[in-house]
């Protein structure tokens, strides 16, 4: 990933040094990996996959904090935070650009039609989400958010890795739900650790997304549960920024089963992921998928 | 190009209207056609490209108009002078992914893998120039400037065109030549239209790239000519504004023969773009090649 930007400007070279040290758990790659080596993909061909599945990734993030005015992501300072909007606008197409001829080096056309899919997904739904007004969102709504925002991206993951291999036909559907289901358990936990974190690990504020108006899985289960908690109200309503209402919101929904909810339903996600692996071939590729399945329900970052 | 918002967020579909609806040239894709119809690649193919072209210009024109605030292209208004940045910056990622997706629609790698390349080098021409000091560039600079900016799009048109044609290997490096020339020639051009053209035709500022402290090819060979001129001088000193000294400028520059040498320079390209030409098959799209050629040296705007 390094290596993108050779022979381009020093600057470029720096913003990705930096963009990549912040690690993260590339849970995305390691996916696609799996599949790829669990059915018989060639391995230089996978890690050019992977790369490019993770800077697609790191390009939309680049835009995202941007739009955000995020500061920190994954605990160090975000681009947007350091270097102009131009220069952050431009390292995020730069991105891009290396992410699809990583693609493109798959040799793969199915794999770069998934791919440009993925990216048009990713982005409908972030503009879906900029247009829509705040208050409460239905579940569906929240559904295909975190399917645009999140699974969308593991689903094409484990599909193209899949694509890469002689037993595509065979196991491409599945490949493609099990992406699907943990990433959508990967971000309805995200959307429980916004609540159950602290600052400190987490690295922004408790219930970030409520504060932004953004309803996630645990407010849309506290809500069913408490339809009338005025806090609540208030706070799909728009009013003024309040601090104690907040601090008041978050304790309710911790101490509510809201979360505990959210989390059964994260976990059906994961078995009906697991479900989708069954018929893969025995490996420890496919232990290794199962366990990271497991993971994902248990991490607490 | 209008239906690739389909299925998507309606803004999206009212940001490509409008974006389409302003028209502009559309010589990039026009050369991918007469190449293609001239060399027997299938029609349905050459429109798909074609449109992943001027997608492609398109989305790099949305993020520079942002990253310039420009607030009008070719006469109507550009979308972030209507629209919030975040929306623009998704916009153009939106469209990147159209781009990218109708390129992957022509089912070759090869082609994909040239149009992220092109991108790659297009942005990272924004970025140099964006952490280049200002003052006066060489020749050579501004060479590498407008081959990133503007010619590498014309050359991947003509040679993406030419890859799905049967007679590919033949022609290819000519096509990619004559793309590479008519390209150059036409930001020449255009930078001697940002001098010679009225505010109210070219629809910005006149000397407008030198009033931004970029030193495009009429100042650079003004320079030549009289390398003491002390309006020129402060401005390259990065003096302060001063609209008289632009007005003495932008009359020297035009009584001098700074603009002839430009359009001189502008018409080897021309004519080396024509060379390459020459052992294409005669075809009524060769010569509308020709006229092309002729026509980006002649037009006025």
């Amino acid at each position: 990933m390094r290596s993108q930007a050779v022979d381009h400007h020093p600057e470029l070279g720096a913003a990705l040094d930096h963009l990549l040290s912040s690690g993260g758990k590339r849970v995305r790659p390691a996916v696609a990996l799996l599949f790829g080596e669990m059915l018989g993909a060639s391995q230089e061909k996978m890690i050019t996959l992977a790369a490019a599945i993770e800077m697609l990734h790191t390009a939309t993030l680049v835009h995202d904090d941007l739009i955000d005015g995020a500061l920190l992501r994954r605990g160090i300072p975000t681009l947007n935070s350091r270097w102009t909007p131009a220069a952050t606008v431009l390292t995020g197409d730069f991105i891009f650009a290396q992410a699809a001829r990583l693609a493109s080096e798959t040799e793969s056309v199915e794999v770069m039609r998934i791919f440009s899919e993925t990216l048009a997904t990713i982005v409908n739904g972030e503009i879906t989400q900029l247009f829509t007004s705040r208050g409460l969102a239905s579940r569906e709504d929240y559904f295909h958010r975190i399917y645009a925002k999140t699974a969308s991206l593991f689903q094409t993951a484990a599909e193209a890795a899949t694509l890469l291999t002689p037993v595509n036909e065979k196991y491409r559907n599945k490949a493609r739900r099990f992406g699907y289901e943990i990433g959508m358990a990967f971000q309805i936990v995200d959307d429980i650790l916004d609540f159950t974190g602290e600052q400190v690990t987490v690295g922004k504020p408790v219930a970030n997304d409520l504060r932004q108006g953004l309803i996630t899985l645990p407010a849309l289960n506290y809500v069913e549960i408490h339809p009338n908690d005025p806090d609540m109200l208030a706070v799909l309503n728009g009013s003024r920024y309040d601090e104690g209402v907040f601090s008041r919101i978050i304790r309710s929904i911790r101490d509510s089963g809201a979360i505990q909810k959210s989390f059964d339903e994260a976990n059906q996600f994961v078995d009906r992921g697991l479900q989708a692996l069954e018929s893969m071939p025995e490996s420890i590729e496919k232990e290794a998928l199962e366990r990271l399945a497991g993971y994902i329900v248990q991490r607490s970052i």
